[in-house]
């Protein structure tokens, strides 16, 4: 059974991240996002395994204490973290898995996974990423410089990543996705795992003539 | 200037592999297909410069002394080659180049240009294999029973290549060509060598808050 690839796509907030790679999922099978793990709060519409798996405390921090966790991060009071069974589970499937992860979630899997490729999203200019920070509702402007100083700080760590796509054009980006997933598929190692008996066969003798 | 990336894209006669670089070459802008250079006699509706580079043999022999080739080999009376200075000035510029080689000439390509990226493209069946190579006109049973040979022999080193492309539904395996392209776009190196003021504006601090 061919292994799955795993992908760890980082970026600031207003940089295209999650409409990229839902454009990727709708393009190819064989690849999905993994689900992270949340004590915080279930909101209105959210659904529990597909959004997140919602837990609570105890149940995270024994996970913790297990080791169950490829990343984990307490973000105020909450703590969200990446299943390694779920997702060890998806990749000997064969499944290619994305984490969507920041750059410090982003070390920890590296660490453990070093074959992971990663990808870092970043937005196409300054003035558009200001835009799209200030556009969510109506907040004022120091709450917009922190979310700008946040994502100045993720994005300073862009090349700690193997790949960084630009979201100018989102076709592109999207496309340039798609391709490096594409890519990492067409690997030797991959085919040779996937295609063992249309190999095999490609290389048999001609009959009777050798 | 960023630095083009090298191709070496290998296949037995009858994989399909001069119609899906065509239609990398017809998808993409940046990269072209190096032009060989030749001892063998220019045919009725070939161009000097863009079949071939049609040249005498000693003026072949004065260039394969002098280093110029990354690779070369003598097919019957007539000499192939890939010139090297040629090749040099295209990823200097930025264009990315692909070599449509053999396996030997990939070899000699790989050891001086470690970071060429190869791909082999496989055919998808052995009877589809048989088919095209038997449609180049009225051959008889023998001239086929050679070139299935000299297609298995070239195939039998697909597992020297980075990667395998299987060309079974044609827009798939162009789309994996393409994505390797893309993905080796994408890459770290190329992308700070490229978009540098880009990352620089993107990554200065929020102006009189810090």
């Amino acid at each position: 059974m061919s292994h799955g690839t795993l992908y760890i796509v980082s970026a600031p907030s207003g940089a295209g991240k999650t409409s990229l790679v839902r454009a990727l999922l709708a393009q190819l099978d064989g690849i999905q996002v993994s689900v992270s793990h949340t004590t915080r709060m279930m909101r209105p519409g959210e659904v529990d395994g597909l959004n997140y798996h919602f837990v609570d405390v105890a149940t995270f921090e024994r996970m913790v204490e297990r080791g169950d966790f490829f990343e984990y991060a307490q973000v105020f009071d909450n703590y969200y973290g990446t299943s390694r069974p779920a997702v060890q589970a998806l990749l000997a499937a064969g499944q290619d898995v994305i984490l969507e992860i920041d750059w410090q979630g982003a070390r920890q899997v590296r660490e453990q996974m070093p074959d992971a490729v990663s990808v870092f999203v970043l937005p196409p200019s300054r003035e558009a990423l200001h835009e799209r920070l200030s556009r969510r509702g109506t907040d004022d402007a120091a709450t917009i410089d922190r979310r700008m100083r946040d994502a100045i700080s993720e994005m300073s760590h862009f090349d700690e990543y193997e790949h960084v796509i630009v979201n100018d054009d989102f076709d592109a980006a999207r496309n340039q996705l798609v391709g490096l997933v594409l890519a990492e598929r067409s690997r030797l190692e991959r085919v040779r795992d996937r295609q063992g008996p249309l190999i095999q066969a490609l290389l048999s003798r001609v009959e009777g003539v050798e």
